[in-house]
């Protein structure tokens, strides 16, 4: 088997080494190429001046196979990576009539006319290939030399993401240097700490000698993603590995892929039939923002009232007045009238509350900042969980959202046999 | 004055490389650093392997002033940081057991007893300083010679972030390195392009040679950072030059620093004593999330309601159903409904309302994918408001849920004075 590309991605921009933005690029990159199984090797942020441009692409270029680059192929004078880096390769530059046709006419949709200084964006490799940008005037450029492939995409993400995909990968691909098949399987996990997955996966680890396990954790999510090592795996075989990952995670176990947990449920309601409402108080809104991310939202999803007063607890959801009294807005006993008053007053079948102290400010002796009380109703039943998590107001939140989830998954998950059987007898 | 010191910052880590993680390190740095007069020149993104951490650091260290490492210090076979930084610096390790009682105490508080392989963890360099870790089991590491200073952090946030604003940040200081005063002024501004407050700026360039200025943008919002060329201007110098941007930038002015919108619509219904509910369709509860992602937010914030069917607009908003049959659900009128519905529904002073399509279905002739109806209801009137956005689902969800605060915001400023006389004669 030869020898892996290895690849560098120089990201240029000085708002990258300032904190005013996080690289969004290198990790987008990263998930594309590590996808199809060319994982970057090297990765350098570099400011925005000439001679570092030059010292820093030369070095990559003399240490790499590929490099990748982002950023400064603006109009303005400080987007000097075009002319800075021909000037490294010896490669000529040369005018572009056809790229200026491009621009001119994204202009005139515009209602606008194309401004001189666009004109340095005409400028393309005297031997190379221009990647056409779809959605801004930055054109992106490809060029090979000495058995290496350079590809320069522009600096913002909505113009570089599409670029990327729909151009420089099948470049990479003719090339020979990127598998069009994927080289990993991702098994996402909920509500199980990281530990406790990397323990269970050791009995698939101590059985598969060729097989490399990386762990993601995100706010009770935990991504396992498998793979071969040095490719040694096909995706066939992970398919397999990832069948028995399936088995021992159990309940843990949330879809092969990038599914979120709201997705999960959508697609199961919508299996059903069935239509969802949610009410939150301390997540404020994040849950109900889970569901009308997913395109088609609407299908499933009647919508969502944010409680942040005992009076719309009242007014909109109907919780009784005394149970407030008795119990406090921060109880079991509010999350289950939350829910379903939720399903109710919006005419949906299922009803997921969340009502809690996300702090900095709340909190007493039983229920502590952190402490989160579930609600959910069902055509099936009613019931209501509590849990705690520490950390900051933000964290909690994040936190509290994917406990709501993952739990309503495990609950459709669990009763799902009823809850078809309770389809089919209700209309 | 003499050169500012050069830092690089060396990231170690695959996650980093392969879309696991977004590099936060970096951004915290480059954003801690930049604010005390010290950008971050040149970044790297390394994997785990002994040979490219020598390679990488000892480049680094030949071309830089500071070295700031992240990641890799960790007890297991992968963490090889500081025995190839040790090496590629000719300098000694030493066990250190007031590294390992700190380790130990650690571990005896969670009721456990320290594993062998946390004993590499205890070794420090020879003529060095050791960083505290308060929040897990590895210490950080600095060194001194060649006129050069080189810092180790541990690679999780929440370790990182304390020990490099206490410890780092101190020994940067008083190296000299680093000032002990805010570098730059930040001015945030919302619902006007980069490119026209760039030109809105040029005057205040022109008549201040030493003024740097850079931009952000992120979905509508353009953040404005002024600092001096070298640390020319001081705080009090670049403060008096903000007040004469903000003069320049009227009503595109957000505030100083990095508030939210929401967190400025918050204080400003605050100091009136007002409440606020929003009613959200497109945007999902993103609004809603927006207010309460700020701690005390009930103080102003009375709820929401996310209506994605016509139904919750009619039930719980009251939305007139001949409005919904002869405008349809995206509309200006749909729009000015849900805002008076929800501020009387959720009995608020003012209501905010979104409603449109995100896109990718939906949309017709009158109203494309991507276009936004706005409603606002308030004590002195009620507006309504259209935009449209081109991107995808999410993007067009950022930008509308930064519109209509942006909107409610110009609103409150226009019209202060007669909600500060309708204020008063309310009780």
């Amino acid at each position: 088997m030869p020898q892996p590309a290895l690849v560098e991605v120089i990201n240029f921009g000085d708002e990258l080494l300032v904190g005013i933005r996080e690289n969004a690029h290198l990790t987008y990159l990263g998930e594309q190429l590590a996808r199809f199984g060319l994982p970057i090797h090297r990765a350098r942020i570099i400011t925005d001046n000439v001679s570092e441009i030059k010292k820093a692409f030369a070095d990559a270029w003399a240490h790499s196979d590929v490099v990748i680059t982002t950023g400064g192929l603006g109009p303005t004078a400080d987007d000097m990576t075009r002319e800075s880096i021909a000037e490294a390769l010896g490669a000529e530059l040369e005018f572009d009539a056809e790229i200026e046709d491009a621009i001119k006419s994204r202009f005139k949709v515009l209602g606008r006319s194309m401004a001189a200084h666009h004109l340095k964006q005409c400028y393309r490799f005297k031997e190379g290939h221009v990647l056409h940008n779809e959605r801004g005037t930055a054109p992106g450029l490809a060029y090979r030399a000495d058995g290496k492939l350079l590809i320069m995409l522009p600096g913002p993400t909505h113009e570089m993401n599409p670029m990327f995909k729909k151009q420089a990968l099948p470049l990479l691909q003719e090339a020979g240097l990127l598998s069009t098949e994927e080289a990993y399987l991702q098994i996402r996990t909920c509500g199980t700490g990281e530990s406790t997955i990397e323990e269970m996966m050791q009995p698939l680890i101590a059985k598969h000698p060729a097989l490399s396990v990386a762990y993601c954790v995100h706010y009770g999510i935990v991504d396992v993603r498998l793979s071969g090592r040095e490719g040694a795996l096909s995706m066939n075989c992970l398919k397999a590995i990832g069948q028995e990952a399936r088995e021992i995670l159990g309940d843990d176990f949330v879809c092969f892929g990038h599914c979120s947990l709201a997705k999960v449920i959508f697609h199961e309601l919508r299996a059903l039939d069935r239509t969802l409402a949610v009410a939150e108080s301390c997540t404020g809104g994040s849950v109900a923002n889970e569901f009308t991310n997913l395109p088609g939202a609407s299908k499933v999803f009647q919508g969502g009232v944010v409680c942040y007063t005992n009076e719309v607890k009242m007014d909109i959801l109907g919780v009784p007045e005394c149970l407030l009294d008795q119990h406090g807005a921060v109880s079991a006993e509010c999350a289950v009238a939350m829910a379903s008053g939720v399903a109710e007053k919006l005419s949906a079948d299922y009803g997921l509350s969340v009502t809690g102290f996300a702090g900095p400010g709340g909190g007493d002796e039983t229920n502590p900042v952190g402490t989160i009380h579930l609600g959910y109703h069902s055509p099936v039943g009613v019931w209501c969980k509590t849990v705690r998590y520490t950390g900051g107001r933000l964290d909690v939140k994040a936190r509290a959202v994917h406990a709501a989830l993952d739990w309503m998954r495990r609950k459709l998950k669990k009763y799902k046999m009823e809850e078809m059987l309770c389809c089919g007898g209700s209309d």
